[in-house]
């Protein structure tokens, strides 16, 4: 059975879908950046809390400049710091500081750049020379946000000035999504760690550390990564601890999918339902799914390259959207040298963006090439029935 | 003294230039995501390893295929297992899993859905209609990347293909730069913690909470996060326990740098040398620079709105270039409505994108408006000189 890369798209989407579905938890604003509010955040208090001055200068009654200059005893000074003011008595003036309480009675504040104080016996006054209208330099209780009003939208993607005004409205925890928590088995026997030794026909895995970096660029939360041998006894279990000891939401595999002989996830999972088919696309053709003891399994084919544009393309996107992250950009753009393909494959090869919004293949079409993979930006995307494209012809890109 | 804003960031790059000078330190690949590599990093291996089989198939000469059909007795398996497979002997072929090393003599692969075999009593043979050049479905040893070249530049994000080509060359670690170590200290005696119970006058502080988060959104760690009241010991006691105790880079202080009577980091670091000035720029015109103790302080004004911009605009680029990550985007977008500003100040006010390359302003230009700036996703940068714009006037907008 062969499936386009959309139609399997739609399956995974389908098949993820409750493991995707948000559930909150309550974070620490200083643990939240990045994160997405689980609900719209509604405002405990007003901000300002309370009334009060935009500048350094003096709080007075607008009535009290009607004739100018005017020279107003100066009955005290209100600072920032914390205090409950008397009322101002009229025909008086009063020291603020910027942020401090404006009096009642008060109703603005002449900037100190537009004041001259004297002292006499009497006392220090103060001579303004321009007049005022109530409000001005007063920053009204309220005025930037109602107790009530919605603080934050459901949804959003919390950055510094979204954390700032949570915490400017006295809360000090957020809801939030949970992170989808990603379990990945990678498999294989030819497979040893890097930093290893190898052995003639020993390669170094490079599908968990490329699995885990991108579920985590993707926005979960990796909570476990294995490695297993070809051993279908040892991959259930790998797959049962995942599951037991990491609550992962989410199963991945690399490896172990195609029609040869070793082929461990095929052999452990097909006898659990899981279904094996063949991609109209290259690479990654072989692709699996399957759940396993109630939790969903996206089994992607071993080969270094096929592993990672299968996570890209089928579940990256699902990943970035319930981490409130944007889609990665797909844009046209225009090819510089000619490309072969394959009647009945969509291809996704390997470029690199150019100047003026056009693209250049790097490396080759096979599924090894991981340096070329790594040299490149973005992925060509070769329509399924096309065979050759000139120079010049306008290809779909996927960013990675 | 009146500065520009372009003046005093000038000043401020210069002024960092020495703690945001790239160190380097080795980590592992499972913490490399997003860093920045330190230096080119050259391959220690051929990739591929090995010479190996793109297919599942046969291994054969294809010098044995030159008259079609023909049959050729199976002389063994290589599996993708690690293993020395003995020489290919001619007019053989060898079965072989995608992956195995390919047997010396042999060197073009032979798909298995061009085969059909059979077993007869002097064993089994497989039979092939189509020929194969030398090379065929062979992965020659280095043909992604030869030991020696670059497998990475300098300089490079990580993202999770960069990553997987190291695991691939075996490297367990990566040579990284340092990220820059921000201690931060926010001042004033009517800030209380969010969370916190407030009197008349006191303020729930979000300028740590702010800073901490645009400081993690620019790529630097927080070393340290600490609040003092106005009171100048209590300041030079925290920047020195947060070079002491945390290695900072560098020192961000909010509050107490203007012309009031209680400006406590002024008068705290005046004496030491700082430079208080004042920005042509609204909000956020007092700003202050200093070295304490050999460390660069960078000193932001109060209000919520101030301090979070003055970091973007004066620290934020700084520290984005030092952690690899591209500038915030700035470019021209159409105002849907009329600005006013005052001539001699360059005004950042806070904007909305809309669709089409416009832009609408959101909440007002005062400093105290930390909901408006939540909600806003733009500044819209207004020039020094300029008094009104119309709407329809192009405006230099920054993304925030």
């Amino acid at each position: 059975m062969t499936t386009t890369v959309d139609e399997h798209a739609a399956y995974i989407a389908a098949l993820l879908a409750p493991a995707l579905t948000p559930r909150s938890e309550s974070v620490p604003l200083a643990d939240a950046l990045g994160r997405v509010t689980a609900r719209a955040i509604v405002s405990p208090v007003d901000l300002p809390l309370f009334r009060n001055s935009q500048m350094d200068g003096f709080a007075v009654r607008a009535a009290d400049l009607a004739t100018l200059p005017v020279s107003l005893p100066i009955a005290g000074e209100v600072s920032a710091r914390p205090t409950d003011p008397p009322p101002l008595v009229a025909g008086t003036a009063v020291r603020i500081m910027t942020g401090a309480v404006v009096p009642d009675e008060a109703d603005a504040v002449v900037p100190v750049e537009d004041t001259t104080t004297s002292t006499t016996s009497d006392g220090e006054t103060v001579t303004i020379n321009r007049g005022r209208v109530a409000g001005d330099c007063v920053r009204a209780k309220g005025s930037d946000l109602r107790a009530g009003d919605e603080l934050l939208p459901a949804e959003l993607r919390l950055a510094s000035r979204h954390l700032a005004v949570l915490a400017a409205a006295g809360l000090d925890v957020v809801d939030v999504r949970q992170r989808v928590r990603v379990a990945i088995v990678t498999t294989g026997s030819e497979l040893i760690e890097p930093g290893a030794t190898p052995t003639l026909g020993q390669v170094f895995d490079s599908n968990g550390t490329a699995l885990a970096a991108a579920a985590r660029a993707a926005g979960a939360v990796v909570a476990s990564r294995t490695h297993v041998a070809d051993d279908t006894a040892a991959l259930l279990a790998a797959m049962r601890v995942a599951l037991a000891e990491t609550s992962a939401d989410l199963i991945l595999t690399s490896g172990g999918i195609s029609m040869g002989d070793y082929e461990v996830v095929r052999e452990a999972l097909e006898p659990l339902g899981a279904i094996v088919t063949t991609i109209a696309m290259q690479p990654g053709g072989p692709q699996a799914t399957a759940v396993f003891e109630g939790t969903p399994v996206v089994c992607f084919p071993g080969n270094p390259v096929s592993t990672q544009l299968s996570f890209e393309i089928f579940v990256a996107p699902l990943l970035r959207a319930t981490a409130g992250m944007p889609p990665a950009v797909r844009a046209p753009r225009t090819l510089t040298t000619p490309v072969r393909s394959v009647a009945g494959k969509r291809q996704f090869l390997r470029g690199r963006a150019l100047a003026g919004g056009r693209v250049e293949l790097v490396s080759g079409a096979s599924s090894h090439l991981v340096a070329g993979l790594a040299a490149s930006d973005l992925l060509v995307d070769v329509p399924l029935e096309t065979e050759s494209l000139e120079a010049g012809a306008t290809v779909q890109t996927w960013e990675l």
